[in-house]
């Protein structure tokens, strides 16, 4: 096979979730982000794990998201839309019994005209200026807010991966204070970066993403995801000679080059050419010229036997390491994880 | 719906290939190359499309997407598979009657081995060193390959979106010379660059991708894909206020801020963060801060009405206006492109 192979821990999965929920106390629920197909590790089968870990509420980003997740996991956990009820989203809401977090205004006059009774949350915005009420609309707002109660009040860190940043203390004065204006409802600011800023972050629900999938700011994740690429061909090259487009790459030595079997139509950006490594039977082998769309070449030289796959993702090498090597951060490595790879998933029945 | 619209002119696909195909004689045939889910445009529409405007040869970079393919086409249209025949793919190829690409000395012997008497091509490297027989594994297969002679013999540029590189003249003088070990075999060395650079480069058949999609370095190409944001909120902030993740964008004057209903999980990169723009209603619209995994600000002060959706692909900037600003190639914006769009198909049907 062609294919390379994505490994999906779920034993991972359940002990980050069960790590992250641990650092806070039992006052606080731990919720789970699993929009955007649970952060590229496939939320049909990531989801249903954490429930048997324990968890019962959950987070995503549209309605069509929330449909998906309700078909996988059942009745009974609840699913907050993130994205908020949008033109057209009533039906969808109604009949998956989501929740949607109104953002605004405009939204909570829309969800009383075509979902009225039907639970919803509320976000704020505290200064990330991304989504969510500010102090005014929630002013003009509060009193039907507190006559329609709704199941949760939150709002978003903007610089929770950096616990020194003075935005952070600001955001959770602010909360706090536009809070007030709906006493009894539970509150949830913390995504991960949060969570392990302390208990003054953690409120009444956690809702971590990043920390399940096994990346930063949680140091101590287990890692999640492991990606395999095949050996399509091993070839010599000579001094001189040059590989793959625009002829980017030159052999300096004699110099064995294997060619592998995913490149950034699976999410392994061009930006990793010239840059990331990968990892033949544990020794670092430097990515060679521009990345193609299905394939990546690799200076393998002194690898010998040269085994018939090579970590991309895995022990030597995690979604954080490779991220810095694209210039970007372990979230968009996650996401950008292609649809040709064949999917094995391990563990989560505990 | 905050779900975002990515339509796909199957008309446009239609033209392009049909473009690209008068561009070469009548002796020589025009393929096509939809790996890679068809360039991210979705292989299942875009093939049958693409044979009702008369192609019959298809490529592939994976067992896997001929199989899938072959279940969109039905049976006739000859399918390729570009990584040729690796260990386990043979009752995949013999079942679906798909043709492997023979890359190296290894992968002949087990095409041999494992489906003797089946149809296979011959893929020749000729300096790009990537996939394919060099010289040597060719003098050595020679008399073999004529015995059982190939479908196609095919060989790739490394250069071809560069004309006046010195790799064109050296790779089309060595596939021409390499070419005559197997007299009679058809030939295929042009994608979409090679068919631009005139009829030496056709010979027996072209397999142009990227200007079937709309991209460069086919200038001439009607733009395939279009893409549309709704807008989740809008949002005014004040001089000194911050904006997303990391509070990296900051107002210098009264602003208004949209916020989109997409992000990198949906293939619009964290690269574009501060770099690109959005179109409302034909007029730019800075993207500001960072790209987040589901959401992207834009600065629209000004633009009044503000319109329900945003354009950040169509008619105010194609694919490689997109991955400029990415620092990146058309192709990457393509197959970046998410799984949670709604995909609306147009046309085709000609």
């Amino acid at each position: 096979m062609a294919r390379a192979t994505l490994t999906i821990d779920l034993d991972a999965v359940q002990a980050n979730w069960r790590a992250l929920d641990a650092l806070s106390g039992p006052a606080t629920a731990t919720a789970a982000v699993v929009k955007a197909d649970a952060y590229g590790c496939g939320a049909a089968r990531v989801a249903p794990a954490l429930m048997r870990a324990g968890c019962r509420h959950f987070f995503v980003a549209l309605a069509e998201e929330g449909a998906e997740l309700r078909a996988a996991l059942g009745a009974g956990p609840e699913i907050f839309v993130l994205s908020g009820p949008m033109a057209g989203d009533a039906p969808l809401l109604r009949e998956h019994a989501l929740i949607p977090v109104v953002n605004s205004e405009e939204q909570l006059a829309r969800h009383r005209a075509e979902l009225a009774g039907q639970p919803y949350a509320v976000q704020l915005d505290t200064g990330m200026n991304r989504l969510g009420m500010d102090g005014l609309s929630l002013a003009r707002a509060a009193l039907g807010l507190n006559m329609a109660r709704p199941r949760l009040v939150l709002s978003h860190l903007a610089c929770a991966d950096s616990p020194a940043h003075p935005m952070n203390a600001a955001q959770l004065a602010a909360f706090a204070a536009m809070a007030m204006a709906l006493p009894g409802v539970p509150r949830s600011l913390a995504a991960t970066g949060g969570i392990l800023m302390g208990p003054a972050f953690h409120f009444e629900m956690t809702r971590p993403g990043i920390g399940i999938y096994g990346g930063l700011p949680f140091a101590g994740a287990r890692p999640v995801v492991s990606l395999a690429l095949p050996v399509l061909q091993l070839r010599d090259v000579m001094p001189g000679q040059t590989v793959g487009y625009g002829a980017a790459w030159t052999a300096e030595r004699p110099s064995r080059v294997a060619i592998l079997a995913a490149g950034y139509a699976d999410g392994l950006m061009r930006a990793l050419g010239g840059r990331a490594c990968a990892f033949a039977a544990g020794r670092p082998c430097p990515v060679i010229g521009r990345v193609s769309m299905d394939m990546i070449a690799i200076d393998a030289t002194g690898i010998d036997p040269m085994p018939a796959t090579v970590e991309i993702l895995g022990p030597h090498q995690g979604i954080d390491a490779l991220a810095e090597a694209a210039g970007t951060i372990g979230y968009e490595i996650l996401t950008a994880l292609g649809s040709r790879y064949a999917r094995h998933y391990k563990g989560g029945e505990g």
